[in-house]
Parts: C-alpha cells; structure tokens; sequence
C-alpha cells in the first residue's frame, strides 16, 4: 500500500502568499513530501489577483489557497465597510480567481486537488470576530458548494478550518507570551496548546494527497477539540 | 402564559428590501400580531446603504434583515467577479452598516432582536450555487459571532437558514410550473413540497418575540428536512 | 392570520414523564394553548415501556417525548456498563415504542407533531458528560432519521437540544446556588442566565403548532448560544 | 520533517471485530506502516465484552475501535425493541468497555489514539436507517465527549463518520450489483462512486500517527461529498 503522501512525488503544487499565514511550513512541507513547489509571494486582494497568479503558476496539479489578513477584533456594531471589505478583499474575493486559473484544468484532466487554509470561525465562534467569521465562512461556502461540482470530475475541494495554529499573523510570540492567552488556552482549547505549525502542514499534505480522494466540500475542524 | 408573538404589540419593526424576498409576506405577519411596522423598500448594497435605512427608521424594537438578489447558477469555475461582488454588495455588506444603525441602541436598552432573513445553503449545498453559498454562509458566520457578542446585553441575533420557501425571487411560478424542478422537490425535500411563505414569516415572528429568548448566533434551516 | 399555537385548540397532545424534567411546564404550556393534555408521569425504561404510554393515550395529535435522568459525571475511562446502558434506557430506548405506537396512526391521518426534548449537549459537548452525550446524539439521530421519513406524510418529528434551562433535574436551586456554577454561566453561556423553563415551553408549542410545518428531523439548539 | 505515519512503526495497535467491516483492510494498512498489529476478532456485544478484548491485547498506543452489524432498514414506526437493541449492544455499548480497557494506560503515559470507525448517519440521514442512525450517533456523540477530556493528556479520540465505503457488510458485491443502487450513487454522492478500502484505512492511519495531533472528539465525514 502506498504511504500517504507519496503520491505527491513531482507533483506541481501553488502555495498563494506564500511568504505570510501558514506559507512558509506549508512550502517546506510540500518539498518534504518531493512536490514541485510553485511560490507565489503576491498579497491578493481581488478576484483578478488570484486569476493573474494562478495563470502565471500555468498547469498546477494542487492549489493551496493560503489567504489572511491579520484579525480584526472590532464590535459587532463598530464594524466599519473598510475594515469589513478589507477583510473579504484579501480571504474572500481572491477564490473565484484563483478557480477560475485552476480548476478547469483540473477538470479536463479529471484529477486535481485544492486546499483552503480557512479558520475554524466558520464553524464556531466567540466575540469581536464578527468581520473575520464572516469572511471565512464565505470561504467554507464557496468550498462546500464548489467542492460538491468537482467531485464528480475527481476533483477534491476542501477546507481546513483552522484554529489555535502558531503562526506569526494570528498567534505570534507576543500573543504567546501573554498569560491572559495561555490562560484563555488552558481553558478554551482542549488539547490545551497551540497546534504546530508542521501538523498544521501535514493536514494539508494529506488533503492534497492522491492516495485519499474521498473528502468533498468539507471545512474540518483542526482546532484542538475547540470546534468540534 | 403569554403566548407567542404578544409581546410583539406596539414594538417598532423594520423590515428591509420590503417589497422584495420574504418582504411583503413578513410585513403582513407583523402587523397582523400588532406591531408598528417600518417598511423600507430601499434595494441595499454597501454598508453604508444599510447604515442610511437603520438611521432613517429611528429607534427600533426589531430588525429584519431581508435581504436577497436572484441566486446565479454558474460554474464554480465560471465565476465572474462582477457576479461575486454583486451578490455580496447586495446580501452581506449591508449587514455592517445596518448593525451600526440599530445595535448601539438595543445594547444600551439591553432589548431587541435582530433576524437575518437567509439560506439554508449556509449549512448544506449543491452544484451551481458557489456565490450564493458563499454570501450566505457570509451572513451565517456574521450572525454567530454578532449574535455571540450581544446575547449577554438580552439582545438576540439569529438567521432564519431557508430554502424551497415559495417567493418570487427564488422559487416563483415559473420554476414551480418546471415538472423537473417539481420532481427535484420530490426527491430532494422530504417535506415533498414548497415552504409557504406564511410559515416562513411566522418563523420570523418567533424569533422576534419576547416570549422566547434564548437562540443566540444561529442560523436554523427551515427548509422541509433538505437541511438537519 | 392565524397567531401561533391557535392550531393547537382542542388538540390532543401526550407528554410523558410528565412530572419529571420539564414535564410540569410543558403541561401548562400546551393547556394554556387550549389542548387537551394528556398527562402520562410514568418513568419509562425501554421499548416496550413507551409503546404501552402510547397505546394507552389512544390517538394523539401530537407527542412529547420528555424523558430524562440525572447526567452522570463520571470520567470517560470509568462509565461502568450499568451507568450506561441506565441512561440509555430511560433516554433513548423509549422512543421506538413510543414510535410505535402514535407515528402509524400519524402517517395515516396525514398529520402529527413529535418533538423530543433533548439536549444540547448531542451538538456540542464538554469533559465528564460522555454516557450522557452519548444518549442525547442517539435520540438526535433518531429523530433525524424519523423525522426525514415522516415528511412526506405531513408528520413533523423535531428535537429541541437544550442546555442551561432551569429544570430540578439538572439546573435545580442547589445547582444555581454555587457560585462557581454561577462564574460558569456568566463564562460558558452567552445568554450570562438560565433559560426558564417558560421559555423552553413554548419551543415546544411552536414546534407543536401547525402554523409552522416546515421543520423536519432537526435538533435546534436552545441554549443562550452555548451551542450554534 | 518526519512524514504521516512513520511515527507507527513500532506501535501496538489493537484493531477490534478485525474479520468485519473495516477490519482486514485496516490490518493489513496499519502493518504496512510497521505497526505491531494486535488482531481481535471476536464480535462485541457489551461493554464488558468490550473490556475483555482491551485486557487482553496489554498495553496499547492505538486502539481502533472497529465495530459493525448490517444496518436494518426497517420503517421508523415499525422499529421492534429487538432490532433496536441489538444493533446498540453492538455498534455503542462496546465502547465505555474498550475506553475502560485502554484509556487509563494512555491518560497515565499522557499518549494514545482512539480512532473510532463510525458513520456519516451521524451527520446526515435518509428513510429507513433510524436504528442504524441513533446508534452511530450516539458513537459521534461518546467521542465527542471522551475526546474533549482526554485531549488536555495528549489523547486524541476521533471518529470515522463514514459513508459509501466499499465494504461486504454495507456495500457488497450485490449491493453495488444493483443498477438502482449505481443510479443513486451518481445522483447523491457527489464524488459517483463508493470510496476504496484502502483510502478509509488510510484515514484512520493518519489520525493514528503522532505527525497530526490537533483533532479531538471529532466525526469527520468521509462519504465523497454526500455529509459535507
């Protein structure tokens, strides 16, 4: 039997905006795993952004949408249209580009895989989120319903919906350092830590693996026992 | 026991996109239970747009954010973002604006209700509907977390997550004459039928009452069992 | 248009357990309404149990199914066998036999209501409730399961999941007077208060009510955004 | 970075009822990752049959909790109390005896895995499976629970929700035989075929590995698209 991952061997795999979120572990893993890692280091903020690069990236066999913007933690009735198109213009906006670069050739060729490095708001939430759950979850709608279409052409679309991952956007060394954090850790998230951002990787690997093919349209919950 | 919908005697409720969706159908069933109904018949699309119409209405005892565009049906892959931004402007960015106009002053009562008139396609999905599933799973995520944020102020935010209601901007005569569309109801819906939108609105009502208050940040599917 | 719960007028609805957990409130909900309440305060134990409620009712319009049993808090390594299948006597194993005998008179009249009164805890979970959990998800995926069939017959089968409503059974005035169950509230839940059992009543009325009928299989969260 | 499932090799595995269901399949993928494979094949009936089976195979790292019965398709109404706890004695009572077995060895050496092969009738239903649905929800409904409190001793439990698997106990050759059955496939799988043995065996391989340790008291779909 084949090992997971194996399969990834030559595998031309788009990591967006690679240099920031979960970009960097996320190109050392795939390399790991021997992929032919594109990087694109472009910060996009349009549906054309994502179009752009993903033509650039020419034929891709895997899509990693690695998408954010830092977290606002504005009131719900505070939220001003800047900070809230601001938000959906770089999570949000850029999705139907990067498809419309990659996915009909995915189609054609009747195998493919796209991966949405997405958050666990959109399935659980707290206060003073209201802008970034918001955007999130259109991104696990966009996966759930765009996933359903391309699973009959072998195409796997999914969403890893994230939270409490280390990373230097929305868990940085200063928010570690913080007792109140730890605190809230301790208390909130069961595995009473922060995910690594190495398994953070390794989810990924494995959702964009051949050697499973049988996830469509689904936002999982990788969160710590936080969302389940 | 006061019975459902008592409560609703005297408050001020604004309805939204008043002659279009659910409009005119939940401007009936809250008055028919007494309330002073503010209808607004403004089409929204910014943040601003919704922040004018929440001015306008003055002190309210209830919002309902009725708010739709038709649902495109293109290709995950074929989406424009014209199409994207459209429908975004029209069913989630008004929402911000609308909370600044009226939530400030439910928090300071400490009273009020807040419900989103929205899709069950925020829960569960098909082919051909990845804008629309998109901005509505948008307004679901917003909800949550609004709805989070203002429970312990007694002000109560939830989504109405609806599909196969009878309207003329989703499933008006024409797509209800399509034997294919009939036999789809069929076969999808246990229910086997279209939800009236009589029941639709009295489902709004329950929401909006007093007699009941402790849904907080949900989005419910009312959609006969096509979403559990 | 007619209010809410006016269907329910001269309506025969059977709960059970009836003295126990939010049976005497629910019995002076629904004889608020104007139904005829049929009171049965038997504490039933399996199938065979529930069937003879049932049978013994005769033809009912609608069924609560109000069953319950104190939730153990033991550790999940430590559930011995009689503390599991106890609770899943009293909780789960009923329901077929009430099945039985009020849903074939239901589908062959074309209309009837069932709403179990469950719990939150079959949506979102926390330490030392595994046996209770347990229970509670069996009753939400009969229910589920039930409930999807029963649709096409114009019979609606529907869960309410509660959490943190007042009831002696499991949030009585000892419950309440701890302090730290107090700090809990104000942490856990967002609604920062009990649910009374007033409310949680008439959940179920609107659920009973043939004002609405488009629910189906459902387990709504009825928790002050504990669970969304 | 250490690749998905090296970190098996070497591990004592304990796969339960491993002549049925999931079992040969999941045997032969955990030795292929170099695992120490402990095969039981004894079918369980109870939690102390449950705890027998742990007792037995000594100190474990993973257990895999794979239990099955054919799913009865009998009406919700016509449900005997036999079929009902039958299926129950088999598919859930098992568990508080294998947790008994193996979680105090696991919590006190602070690591272990518990993959629990369930279903995705947890998540989502159909006519006729309410027997099969309760019971597998009320598997979701233990890890949920267990999960959360074993996750802070860096234990992670997680279910399978399964659907569409090739297998002889639900999805035969007869089964897959039936043109009507192929039908059905193609219009509610969205993926159009029944996912292999051998990718679910790699599924439960991954949340096996200690590459991955972010999941806790999860029900992860894994039904080609059909519960997203």
């Amino acid at each position: 039997m084949r090992h997971i991952g194996e399969s990834l061997g030559g595998k031309r795999v788009l990591i967006t905006q690679a240099s920031e979120f979960m970009g960097p572990v996320l190109v050392e893993a795939f390399k790991s795993y021997g992929a032919d890692v594109v990087v694109d280091e472009r910060v996009l903020d349009s549906g054309l952004a994502g179009e752009e690069v993903a033509t650039a990236a020419g034929e891709v066999d895997v899509l990693i949408a690695n998408l954010g913007v830092p977290a606002p933690s504005t009131k719900a009735h505070e939220i001003g249209d800047d900070e809230f198109r601001y938000a959906f213009a770089h999570i949000v906006d850029p999705l139907p580009g990067l498809f419309r670069g990659v996915l009909p050739g995915m189609l054609e060729r009747r195998r493919g895989k796209i991966v949405v490095m997405g958050s666990a708001q959109a399935l659980r939430s707290q206060k003073r989120v209201a802008t970034y759950a918001a955007a999130r979850s259109a991104q696990a709608g966009f996966v759930r319903a765009a996933g359903i279409e391309a699973a009959p052409s072998n195409v796997q679309i999914n969403m890893i919906a994230q939270n409490f991952i280390e990373n230097p956007m929305y868990y940085g060394p200063e928010v570690q350092a913080n007792p109140a954090f730890q605190e809230r850790l301790r208390r909130e998230v069961p595995a009473g830590r922060l995910g690594t951002p190495e398994e953070d990787a390794q989810f990924a690997v494995f959702l964009a693996s051949d050697e499973v093919g049988f996830f469509a349209g689904q936002s999982i919950s990788f969160s710590g026992g936080w969302a389940t």
